[in-house]
């Protein structure tokens, strides 16, 4: 891996500290101190906006408009979806002696701004050195609310160091906000009212029929004054200050997304924001406080240090793995199925909110660990956006329902052919998914109910989008895109083959035992959707004789014809060459056998116990020297692979990649957003790699191998109502379930029974 | 072939007659009935304009504008060019009793349109009754000047059959024109001047910065009037017609495009404009009629039918052959080095007006065999548009010069990444047309002076583009698309694996030759385009080495995996889903082993005299069973080589669809243009085919295959200085030099001398 880090922020093991501020990095740190509250997104840009380099975004989870696309041929989207910027609510602007703070232009000095993940809050504060010769400390707080999802708090704190007098305070609510990339405003006629303290919004998209209520309440004195500009309301006020003094001005913002329309949205956001008026901004942050002391108690990951690494280093993976954690747990707990995980979350426009297979390949395994709930959730998204799925398979000729590659609706949103019709990785990827979620939570109330369907009427388009080599007479997929993005248009690619075999014996085995199991509920799904017992059988048939490369030493083959393709040594590629989108021709990048990311090697992962290890290693020893790790899901599976096959130094090396993926700007792009479904990776990452935790097996199974750096790794994970705790450590690994009744699982591949008593297994070497 | 004629026209030997009006034909017909003079061209609409369904197409050869296309990945275009609607100097509006003639609206009989081929004329007739009770005949003749390639001129003459009285008459030039694609009109601020009878008009274009001068002498009476309206001049007259008696408006329109600008622009149309107002349209009409049957003397190809054929089967054939050669002639002679052939010539939006490397392929031979000089200046097109193809390589992150997909400027303009990135073939066509022309003319100083120079640069292109398989460690192209364009991403295609093979032998070889017979040339173009001794070592090295999957029975794999992929009964695609790209998901196209058009039978033709016999038979019988003919040059090409082995069957059945592909609309987009590029195949498919010409061995020769429906076909072709004139019968071929000193060629295998007196050959059956 050629990519360095470009250290910016201060290690600590639970702040994102910026202790000066630097132009050049202002995007990228406005996308580390996002905040999110599932609901709701907020950039971390300056309060008081300014000149400064920056993306205001601020974003509603599910909001989102439609451009059309021309129309090109059959398949090829002809319109897509993005979300789009929300009501801004944070924007406060602040004149001392006619000079407008804006840290772009005026004097300051003793910046700081941080992010503290126990509190869930980012706070930033300097020194206004005014052209008149006054200086006036400034200190901003905010944070979502995770518990009301609809609720922001703002609190500015201005304490006068040298002088007496007043300043003009003016903060605003506004839906004139511009969407960067497409450079226009999605928000259409907007309603605007209200008094001193108090102003309401309401607008409407412009082609997706989304409508948002937006509202604040701000302490000013009685004398301040309401103003309603374009799509804006404006609160403002001259403030007395008093010098050594803290003025302090709470703003309450409601940002309500319900589905309701007109009157019906606006009556509630009233009451939403009434509600709100009844409870403090430090009764808010008390209850903020308690929610991630809460969350923190059962899903921090610890790392201690051993002699063999510096506390820096250190430090900087427990900063980073609980940057991640936190992240996640910022962009999605389960609180709707209307919502996936966006591949940025709510931190950008990059990738227009669109989710990936990316849910349910890399964050699912967090879910499903942590809060299961949360991860049927997930796969209830999928549920919901069936008939598109349906719609999109017509679309390209096939039978059943084809997953989209990109989407926030359901609707397939990407306008790359390349990708959206030859990847079928979301398709099987569901079908993983729904075979991993009721393998780990026994949860077949969920198969019967919904999980069936989906597999019909995957294993349906998969069924009418296999072809048999002329040659060969052997099932395959022709004309795909693998995972491996650096490579179109190939045939029989190993990954699609493999899935697609597994997602068919799934759904014809499910449907089978969904058939001998309830049979009145196996009668109704046949029923609704045309099921005949033929199609069972041809999808059996497909899987048995489906073609999997695979030579006599265990190396598989990627795809036909792979192991021809012209070699390109990585290492010999500048940094300056990163990304490679961006520098080569988009061509050159389809012609060699340099890989993007993990293709054998991701379903040698997701179905580890059906392969040796043996074959794991010759297949890791020939594509990870190929792999460049373009992606940022790549490092992660490679460690987990790696502490697997004992390789605990590319184990490690791959992990810190994964944990400060952002933090340290590796892709050189964390400007643009977080990648929030690699962050779920690096949690994995502990997870399955360094713990060897594994959940395709018949049992949980444990393989502990601490990396000499650490002396302790401890987590907790969720399974079948229990919480197990593992604390690894340089001697022994202990187990012990801190609720719920025994359990079997294999440690070492030895059968062990785990209870509330502490069990102590010795580390392997 | 699943594709069916639609029968409309009248057949005649050499006019196309439409003695009736399908407003459903409409388009289709303004195409066929379309004018060209190189310079300038005009779709057949109706000089009246009015409601019927058109598009109103007036082209002038080098006049297009650009639009930008948001960026995407490197080496995918950044901006478009294409060719855009020129000044309309036809439409002629009339008005009688208060009722505008508009044929989509009043009542008319004898309606007849004919283009005579002997003349180059299109003439119109019907007579209007109108709702008054009157009834005039109404007649157009239009024709463009074949010498005065500025010149164009129309004749309305209007006889009134009932009735003595005025009719209101007006004729206009107008710069205000739609592209109908795009929805706007490109032509910026327009400079209007005239007087009664004449009037002026000059526009530039919106950003490729093109001028055009237009202006009109109209033969109306004294009174007449002349008005400027927005970008157009209208002159205006009310004419006493008299019962019985003629009523003629000639109209001579001069579109001026010559590179000169501004006012020296509008001063060299004024005195084009008086130049053409010393001549009259009739004077002009001999001038026509006399350039014209020149031309059919030493170009007409003409067919007897046998008594195995109808007549009508027979004439069908003889026009279409005539209707080709006539719209060759009208597209291009080669009077300009600064255009090539639009794959719809000017008859069209259709494909922008761009060329593809259809004009090596397929035009080539005819320029060759007819007016080397033309074949000369098309290459000098791709000589002077070297720069841009050097700057194209560049943009592929490749050496030397790539020659584009589709374009008019020499810049790449093909948006559709998958066809500009990974075809090759426009490179290796220009290095095949080099070979071709200094083959067939021995021109070498065009290769010292020219060739060598884009030789060199196509090399470097294609050393700098091809790789070595790792497991084979042969030279090949990886990612590519052949000329069978439903395959992508594709490697080792032995298309382009052999045309690279072959362009990188013949750069090496004429470089070599150079340095040995030319050394000051070679010196300086070595200077200049720092060429090395080791380049050429690399050439031939490469060429040595290409790998070209040849079997042992003789059957050439058309890329890697070919043989292996599914298999489509292209004989069981219902005729209603053709064309296959607008009814078949767009990936669906590419994963089968159905072909678009000849591919490994391409290079078979080009170098027809590298394989055996064997070898053509072997593959004509596993390919051409596969393929849709979706490419207009298909059927050509089968047909040439199926009279090559035997198969007379075939070769008449896919020369009826080439000679007729147009006038029988046998692609069903007729209506947007003609096929230009088709066309000349099909004098290439009765040359090569039916007279068995090759012109690639090391003597010019022939292998005449009369098919057993005709009685006799003869042709002349052009060779060396010399006209050589083919008769061939049932019993026995005659060839005889009409022009020329005695030649050695090859018939049916065995050396022959030609001279001026009859040479008459047995046939073989």
């Amino acid at each position: 891996m050629a990519k360095a880090a470009d250290i910016y922020f201060r290690t600590d093991p639970w702040k994102i500290v910026e202790d000066r501020f630097d132009p050049a990095h202002s995007r990228m740190a406005e996308s580390v101190f996002s905040l999110a509250n599932e609901a709701m997104g907020i950039r971390g840009f300056f309060d008081e906006g300014g000149s400064v380099d920056s993306l205001r975004g601020t974003y509603t989870n599910g909001v989102y408009d439609i451009e059309p696309i021309g129309k090109s041929y059959r398949g090829i989207i002809t319109q897509t979806h993005f979300m789009i910027p929300s009501a801004e609510w944070l924007i406060t602007v602040l004149k001392l002696d006619g000079e407008t703070l804006d840290l772009g232009r005026v004097r300051f000095r003793d910046y700081r701004r941080e992010l503290d993940m126990r509190t869930g809050t980012l706070r930033r504060s300097f020194v206004w050195e005014t052209v008149s010769g006054k200086a006036l400390r400034v200190s901003f707080l905010r944070f979502l609310d995770m518990t009301h999802r609809e609720r922001a708090c703002q609190r500015v704190t201005l304490t006068p160091l040298n002088f007496t007098g007043t300043i003009d305070y003016s903060t605003r609510l506004s839906f004139n906000v511009l969407h960067e990339g497409y450079g226009r405003c999605y928000w259409q006629e907007t309603r605007v009212d209200g008094a001193p303290g108090r102003a309401m919004l309401q607008s409407g998209t412009t082609r997706s029929g989304k409508e948002l209520f937006a509202g604040m309440l701000v302490s000013l004195p009685e004398d301040s004054t309401f103003r309603a500009e374009e799509k804006t309301a404006v609160l403002s006020a001259s403030l007395v200050l008093t010098e050594g003094t803290d003025t302090v001005v709470d703003k309450r913002a409601v940002l309500l997304f319900n589905g309701l329309e007109g009157n019906a949205l606006w009556n509630a956001g009233i009451a939403a924001l009434d509600a709100f008026e009844t409870s403090s901004v430090d009764e808010e942050a008390a209850v903020q406080q308690e929610y991630w002391s809460r969350w923190w108690a059962t899903s921090d990951v610890r790392i201690e240090p051993s002699g063999k690494s510096t506390e820096a280093e250190v430090s900087a993976e427990q900063q980073g793995i609980r940057f991640c954690s936190f992240q996640l747990a910022q962009t999605y707990n389960g609180g709707s199925m209307r919502h996936n995980i966006g591949a940025k979350g709510l931190t950008g426009e990059a990738y227009n909110g669109h989710a990936f297979w990316d849910t349910e390949a890399c964050c699912l395994p967090f879910y499903l660990l942590t809060r299961p709930e949360a991860a049927r959730d997930l796969l209830l998204f999928r549920y919901n956006t069936l008939p598109m799925a349906r719609e999109r398979a017509r679309m390209l000729d096939c039978r059943g329902a084809c997953y989209p590659i990109a989407t926030l609706s359901g609707e397939e949103a990407c306008s790359l052919w390349q990708h959206a019709s030859l990847q079928l990785q979301p398709s099987t990827a569901v079908a993983y998914g729904i075979w991993h979620y009721v393998h780990l939570t026994g949860d077949e109330t969920f198969l019967w109910q919904y999980g069936a369907e989906m597999l019909v009427e995957i294993a349906r388009f998969l069924a009418s989008r296999v072809e048999r080599g002329s040659k060969t007479g052997q099932y395959g997929f022709f004309g795909v895109m693998g995972p491996d993005e650096f490579h179109m248009m190939v045939n029989n690619n190993a990954y699609t083959n493999y899935m697609g075999k597994r997602t068919l014996s799934f759904a014809a085995e499910a449907v089978e035992r969904m058939q001998a199991q309830k049979p009145e509920r196996f009668h109704a799904l046949a029923a609704g959707i045309g099921l005949q017992p033929e199609e069972l059988s041809c999808w059996k048939r497909i899987a048995d004789g489906m073609y999997l490369p695979i030579g006599e030493n265990g190396l598989i083959e990627q795809h036909d014809d792979f192991f021809n393709l012209p070699h390109t040594d990585i290492n010999a590629i500048p940094v300056s060459q990163f990304p490679l989108y961006d520098h080569w021709s988009y061509d050159r990048i389809y012609r060699s056998d340099m890989i993007k990311q993990p293709d054998v090697l991701m379903f040698l992962f997701l179905y580890n116990s059906s392969f040796t290890k043996e074959v794991k290693r010759v297949n890791y020893e020939f594509y990870e020297p190929r792999t460049i790790h373009e992606s940022s899901l790549s490092p992660a599976i490679h460690s987990i692979l790696a502490a697997e096959l004992d390789r605990m130094d590319d184990a490690v090396k791959f992990f810190g990649y994964a944990t400060r993926l952002d933090l340290d700007n590796y892709n050189r792009n964390t400007r643009e957003g977080l990648h929030i479904t690699s962050i779920a990776l690096a949690w994995v990452n502990i997870v399955y790699g360094f713990a060897g935790v594994r959940t395709d097996g018949e049992q949980l199974s444990f393989a502990p191998r601490l990396p000499d750096r650490w002396k302790e790794l401890s987590f907790s994970i969720v399974y079948r109502s229990r919480i197990i705790r593992i604390t690894m450590g340089r001697e022994a690994s202990v187990f012990r379930l801190e609720h719920g009744q025994p359990l079997e699982v294999r440690i070492y591949g030895k059968e062990t029974l785990l209870s509330d008593e502490a069990c102590r297994v010795s580390a392997i070497r």
